[in-house]
């Protein structure tokens, strides 16, 4: 019987007519099943209305009937959603893959996590690009959260990306630091992208190799919720100098937080130190500091993983009012320079050794 | 030269001594990589002090050596983390798979889902759960976050699943609440589940197929953050009846929220309403109420999706407090009966049908 890897290797020679590349490398191929009788191949076109469509369907039946005991075959074409269009676009113009990742000079990766979400990881990913770009360092933001990315929005960037001949340019904020996240190559920024793990995990590796970041002092990671494909494939495949964790209060968070604390000492990725957010709220009216979230368990926490805690960051109507408004820049907090001063001081100069 | 899928085939034919089933099937095939000259096989031991160990590495070798034009067969190995051996010990004692589904009598099926972490979903699950209980209803959580489980935390629970013949058995809650959630299956509650995709998918379809829930009015399954694979897998392989949406005042969790619903669209379930969490604070000194995260986009947001807004929950410490203390059941909220009875009659009798 044929294997499903004899099939591939015929797809492998049906060319797009109109893309110039094999089907198999363009991800048109979404299934492949072979059973006693009949080979079943999907295959997902950029759209349904491809005026070459017939050709493709005639040439994956031809390949496939050429191979040595191939039975009957049916061919299912489906449609390309709007996000995977966008990122075959974006590889369709570039020249030579990969290229990028020659060219770049990285010299600090630095990982944003916290396991839970909504702690407010791209917050603090945002204030401490913010703060070393006020350094005159170079800085980049590149936003692992590929199904829920925050960061084009604190920065109000609503630009794409451009396709250089060495790779895609990443967006500049206001200040000058360099951003690149799935929301600036979507159509519309709500829209939603259905992605299981393998292609999340081939958009982060794009993010690194294929984007033209050139020389940057820092380079910021600012990792989805959980301990999953996202975090699994930036801590296994991106040179990382260490990891910043985010944390809030609750008992809840810092249980998730934990987890991502484990997930990194599993991955030999060096803990630098904790952030809290959300740490109290002030009354607007009369001034009350208070605890919203019960009491802060950050401290033990830091204790427990033997690193500072750098920095506890208020519950501030202002502040999320700047997120919202794409003016994270503006924002300066008490304190938060020292806290970067300590972080920096704390960044080892070897990474990690990443396996491609 | 030999495929990779040859020589999975071969390693299929491998049993583990021990666990009586092919280590293919166990998941212990880690990796298979053929090169011209060299095979080379990762499997992953139940544990490294396997007694069996060299019999299966010498079984693996002579598999691979039978096949045709057969080169080098270098065999690595690593060991299982603590969840994979749980998973495999749940495995190992069931026996008939998926017997559970054929027994279990689950009337309606809800997700709450966001799209954004830290919303509230576990916590607006736990509610509408605890609520439902009162009412005499029979319930059960699906804990679909799997790698950042909340709810056995909010019921202090710590209680390990029961195997039975019929399937794993969910754990109670003080009120008759049935949960399901990997934490329950972790040696300790802050230890990483550090899964791919599919491992994932494949433990929300066993927390589905495998755990007997016996007769339920509803099922509610709280997604994990994100549009990836567990979202996803839910929406395509469980019976919904239709989703609640949870989002809070900010901005940015506007728009990923609104990512949520898309997907929820795109693939055809219905949303019922919306529940707004963190909607504002009021000051425990003045009573001053305030708008911690800005003004509420909540309602602009159901006027858009066409739904109702059923609730607003407020950032309110004590609240937080009996969420810590695993004392959620205890919680009383203003008007969220009311909102229950307005969801429960917007569910709809029909439910999607899963594509397993």
């Amino acid at each position: 019987m044929l294997s499903v890897s004899d099939v591939r290797q015929a797809l492998s020679q049906v060319v797009d007519p109109e893309l110039g590349k094999d089907i198999v490398s363009l991800g048109m191929v979404r299934e492949v099943n072979v059973a006693e009788d009949v080979v079943r191949i999907t295959i997902a076109l950029t759209t349904m209305q491809c005026p070459l469509k017939q050709q493709i369907v005639d040439d994956v039946r031809a390949r496939v009937a050429s191979l040595n005991g191939a039975p009957e075959v049916q061919v299912t074409l489906t449609e390309m959603t709007p996000e995977e269009r966008a990122r075959l676009a974006g590889g369709k113009d570039r020249k030579q893959e990969g290229m990028a990742a020659h060219l770049n000079q990285v010299r600090h990766v630095l990982a944003i996590m916290s396991g839970k979400g909504g702690v407010g990881k791209s917050l603090v990913t945002s204030l401490l690009a913010a703060e070393l770009r006020r350094r005159d360092l170079r800085v980049g933001i590149l936003d692992a959260d590929i199904t829920g990315p925050s960061i084009p929005k604190m920065f109000g960037l609503t630009e794409r990306p451009q396709s250089t001949p060495i790779g895609i340019s990443p967006v500049l904020s206001r200040t000058g630091i360099r951003v690149m996240s799935v929301n600036l190559l979507l159509p519309r920024e709500d829209e939603a992208v259905i992605w299981r793990g393998p292609l999340i995990a081939g958009a982060i590796k794009q993010f690194w190799g294929d984007v033209f970041w050139a020389t940057l002092d820092y380079l910021l990671v600012d990792l989805p919720p959980g301990t999953a494909d996202a975090p699994l494939t930036v801590m296994q495949s991106l040179p990382l100098n260490g990891i910043l964790l985010v944390t809030s209060p609750q008992d809840l968070a810092s249980m998730v937080v934990r987890k991502a604390a484990n997930m990194a000492a599993h991955l030999e990725v060096p803990i630098l130190g904790i952030v809290e957010n959300m740490s109290y709220a002030v009354c607007p009216r009369c001034g009350q500091r208070y605890e919203v979230f019960g009491q802060s368990h950050a401290f033990d926490m830091a204790m427990l993983l033997g690193v500072p805690l750098l920095a506890r960051i208020p519950l501030d109507p202002s502040l999320s009012a700047l997120a919202d408004e794409g003016r994270i820049e503006d924002c300066r907090l008490d304190g938060f320079a020292q806290a970067v001063d300590e972080l920096l001081q704390r960044v080892p100069e070897k990474a990690t050794v990443p396996r491609f």
